[in-house]
């Protein structure tokens, strides 16, 4: 529990919730002391488990399985049935924001996500709207019904693309190898870069905190794609941004604290930055070493990740081998510090999922042996 | 002119070239006060230019090209003759040397090299040997007949792709999404990885040896896949081995300087660690401060980059803004600095060719504005 004297002068409380059964990763996303490092996995729900290609068969497409919060909560339970994870979070995809925009989100067979109506005119990208949450009400349904399924069991993580993230995805599409399309906007048309980037944090921000109000516990800001900018760029057209949708979002519910993550892939360079947004922790990708950035910004949020997914193809000696440095790297678990293992991006479709479970024994087994 | 003393004592002279008409980027490069910022753009012999096409075309294939020593010195020139700048550099592919060893590049119409007879079992990754220099002598004779052409207009650059880099091509041939199958063996099988990054090693130090031989005046390592390394896997598998290179390659030959550049695309992170391996000069890619960079290494080595390629898809206006904020960044020419302005990745092939024009005399008019 932590005590916060308000701008007003009046001493309120806000909580870690009680009704928890295992509150470990919320504990370490607000820098207090676990008894191990919580652990869990970006897309842990996914197609590495032979249960979850089931589940995506019988709805017959990827968008199908996430509209359906009966079998959307089914796959966010799978993972945690299996290992011994410390939170669940929503299935769902990054995108649903700009589908609620009427872009038409759809997948192809091996490849990235889509858009069937991509903003390719200043006419409809002026015409932009934040979207009528109402169409999103299959995400916060499913919000719900996982925090009933999950029953205190760990806590429920909501999440949203980043404002810049989804300008990418809906800016001609598909996004090209190297972002021509919404980079050459930015660079020349910075105006309508703006624009799109104003609407989607307002909407990103509406959408958290339907997600909160539905239930998340955590919510996360997925920056998949920030680390393509140029310096300046990043900081202009998508830090910037998640500021303001940080601003905008929830810190509690009925005295419960919500805590934010925000995760920008290849964006190591700029941590001592994200670390100023408001966030309560930063997701690093592998590239970071986990023990420099605890000492360059460790007191100031908590820090999640940054296994190399890839890291999972060892042998079970060469994982906990990986994980073990991993631990040392970041060091103690002391009070004013925060960890959240997990991997540096999404675990691979071809990941074995026995891996997965010595992953997970090996984090918490490490981790109670250096001493928090 | 500077003076080495060497551990025997003696004292030597190593010099710039003084047959150089413009050695403003071999000074930069060593650090040394220059009357503009010098300028030559990653790929500036490419696509983008209507002559090269027409070249490229005239030859049949990329490979056909580069094989061919008036060719490629025909294209190598293409640029020089249409802008102001400051290097020349070899027209030639990073693969060669793999090619070389018997794997067999090529190109594919719209996609990245590949090889006819990739790594993919263990006794051809044995079996492999450095090969023959003489497999090499197109790239040679290119070199020599280029410097001719040059006749000491500016200083021509060598280069190869780093020891890491060429594995990646290598094994299973065109390097997968997520590096899936290098990094699969880098994680299980180190000592199979080990072994083809030693191969490479003590080949691209002959092959750049050559180069300098033959008439190289700079040497540049491209890093182009460093960046997908996790921090500590980055620096065994591909930091420490081009370390290993720069040690086994000249730094002068008959007096005269060859400095050396060392580029790590999405390094960004490393730059204090690739400080240290011997360069004369480390490439940035657009996610580094240029100003952050200089303060933090600025005086042990030059920096060389970083404006975003898709800068130029900016109007003229918006190209020149672009140009001033990153000379600004990097500040004064001071002895003990120096900057050579670069993309931070090879120029797009959409780029208009009269955006050059705009970027390289901006650089020019910039950086005389600001004192050395």
């Amino acid at each position: 529990m932590t005590g916060i004297l308000s701008p007003l002068g009046k001493f309120t409380m806000s909580f870690i919730d009680p009704l928890l059964q295992n509150d470990t990763f919320l504990r370490a996303l607000k820098r207090r002391r676990t008894e191990h490092t919580p652990v869990w996995l970006m897309r842990q729900a996914g197609r590495y488990l032979p249960e979850y290609r089931a589940v995506r068969k019988k709805a017959g497409s990827f968008m199908a399985l996430a509209k359906n919060p009966d079998l959307a909560t089914e796959v966010t339970m799978q993972p945690l049935d299996r290992y011994d994870l410390d939170a669940a979070i929503l299935f769902s995809d990054i995108l649903t924001v700009p589908d609620a925009m009427g872009l038409g989100l759809y997948f192809e067979e091996g490849e990235g996500p889509k858009f069937e109506r991509p903003l390719d005119n200043e006419k409809d990208i002026l015409e932009l709207q934040v979207p009528d949450m109402n169409k999103l009400h299959y995400v916060f349904d499913a919000v719900t019904q996982i925090r009933k399924t999950l029953n205190g069991r760990v806590p429920l993580i909501g999440f949203s693309g980043s404002p810049w993230t989804l300008a990418c995805y809906m800016v001609k599409g598909a996004s090209s190898k190297d972002y021509r399309t919404i980079k050459s906007m930015l660079y020349h048309r910075p105006d309508l870069m703006n624009h799109i980037l104003r609407i989607n944090t307002v909407a990103v921000a509406a959408y958290l905190n339907a997600q909160i109000d539905a239930g998340a516990q955590a919510v996360m800001l997925f920056d998949s794609w920030g680390g393509v900018l140029a310096d300046g760029a990043y900081q202009s057209f998508s830090l910037d941004y998640m500021r303001e949708v940080l601003r905008l979002v929830k810190t509690e519910k009925n005295g419960i604290q919500i805590p934010s993550i925000v995760f920008t892939k290849g964006g190591g360079i700029w941590i001592d930055e994200i670390a100023d947004i408001g966030a309560d922790a930063i997701g690093l990708d592998w590239t970071v070493n986990l023990g420099r950035a605890r000492a360059q910004i460790g007191h100031k949020v908590a820090l999640q990740g940054n296994l190399d997914p890839m890291a999972l193809f060892g042998s079970p000696e060469q994982i906990r081998h990986q994980v073990q440095l991993s631990i040392k790297s970041f060091g103690q678990r002391a009070e004013g510090y925060g960890h959240i293992f997990n991997l540096g991006h999404g675990i691979s479709q071809f990941t074995d999922p026995e891996s997965v479970s010595v992953l997970v024994d090996a984090v918490h087994e490490f981790s109670r042996l250096t001493p928090g």
